[in-house]
This record gives C-alpha cells, sequence and structure tokens, in this order.
C-alpha cells in the first residue's frame, strides 16, 4: 500500500489554466479526465471529503470503514481509485493505512473548472 | 434538444464550502458526482473546454463535430451527457443546436475540490 507498488500520478500535476482560457490538448484532457472519472462516484467523494476536511492531517483507514455501511474491501477498492488518480496518498503503519489527500493535484482540477472570468451571457 | 426535452440539473445549483471545510452529506455527494462523472471523459472535457473556451459566447454543433474525428451521433451523445449533468445548455435555432457553458454549476465543481486553505505537510 506504499507508494511505490500501484503507480499513481504524481502529485507534480502542472496547473491547467481555467477551460474558459483554452481549448484542451487531447494528452491533457485525458489525464485531468481520469481524476474526474474518480471522483464521479458517490461513495469516493464522500471518502475524499472526509479525508480533506481533516485539514491537512491524515485519517486512519479504520475510521473511514467506520463512516459507512459499506464493506471493508468496498472502501479499499474506492480508495484505491483515488489514489491511482492522484488525489490521495497513503502509508502503512502497523495495521493501518493512513491516508491524506494531494492538495495540488486537487488545485489543478479546480482551476480547470474555474469559470470566474466568464461572462454569464443571458440566454432565450 | 431545447431545456424542456431532457430533465437537467438547474443552473442554480448551490455552491458547496470546499472539501476541506466539511465532509459532504450522501445527498451533496450524489449530486455533485453525476457532475464529476460527466467530467469524468477525455472528449466530454474536450467538448467543454471548446465552448468554455468561447468566453461566455455559444459555439454551433457544428464546429463541434469538425473539431473530432468522432461521428455526429457520437458527439451528440457526449454533449448531452455533459448538458443532462447541468454543465452546459443548449438551444436549437433552424438546422443547427447552440450551446454554451453553465458558469455557477462549474463554479460549484471548482468551489468544491478549492484546497487552498489547506495545510500541505510533508510527508514520510
Amino acid at each position: 500500500m506504499s507508494r511505490q507498488e500501484v503507480p499513481a500520478i504524481p502529485d507534480t500535476s502542472p496547473c491547467c489554466p481555467p477551460l474558459v482560457d483554452e481549448a484542451l490538448t487531447d494528452e491533457t484532457a485525458a489525464t485531468l479526465a481520469r481524476g474526474f472519472k474518480a471522483l464521479g462516484d458517490p461513495v469516493r467523494l464522500r471518502l475524499l471529503s472526509l479525508i480533506a476536511s481533516r485539514a491537512g492531517d491524515e485519517v486512519c483507514v479504520c475510521e473511514l470503514t467506520d463512516a459507512f455501511t459499506l464493506t471493508g474491501p468496498t472502501i479499499s477498492h474506492h480508495l484505491k481509485v483515488l489514489r491511482e488518480a492522484g488525489l490521495i496518498d497513503c502509508q502503512r503503519r502497523g495495521t493501518w493505512v493512513y491516508y491524506w489527500i494531494v492538495p495540488a493535484r486537487l488545485a489543478a482540477l479546480s482551476q480547470l473548472l474555474d469559470v470566474s472570468g466568464a461572462t454569464a451571457t443571458a440566454r432565450p
């Protein structure tokens, strides 16, 4: 469960200009879509929010499992998807695995969707 | 293809506090995951970026189709997924359908992933 075992997107993902600035290339779209796909599941989104809301601190997998009625293996699967998408990372210590968010990767996805510079045009 | 034909998430989606602020509820996670799932495909992400990079203006479906080697029906399917997720909207005028982004929905997803307030802790 260490970062060596499963290849994940590094937390040095380049930040992307907002969608409103320029059209995406094929390669960039593929990398970013992988992150959004991992977020496209309610359980994974809740898991990520449980980890992220620790304000930079890590969370034991035992606490995450307790927050759901799902089985341990199901939770572990969803955590693996989030990790392989580069959104979280983890370390095993003794019996338990501890998780934390990868701020740079989340920031890159957030920045891409930042349309605050876009004009909200009135539509028919 | 008018907004009456396919139920879509309204563009008044409430903004969500960033993940780092608090854990998501089941209901909020389900609504947000639908948006991220729509973004979890490279073709849809490129389509959205082509529409968004018009800086608030609309884009004819004919231009979008020209930008890909995919068939018209495939492009239309991806546009429908984006629309049903509330990320874009459209209007048919004569032969063509015109698309534009829904800034409020994109902003809600962006804000959720904004971890700029999170502490990037050094990890082992």
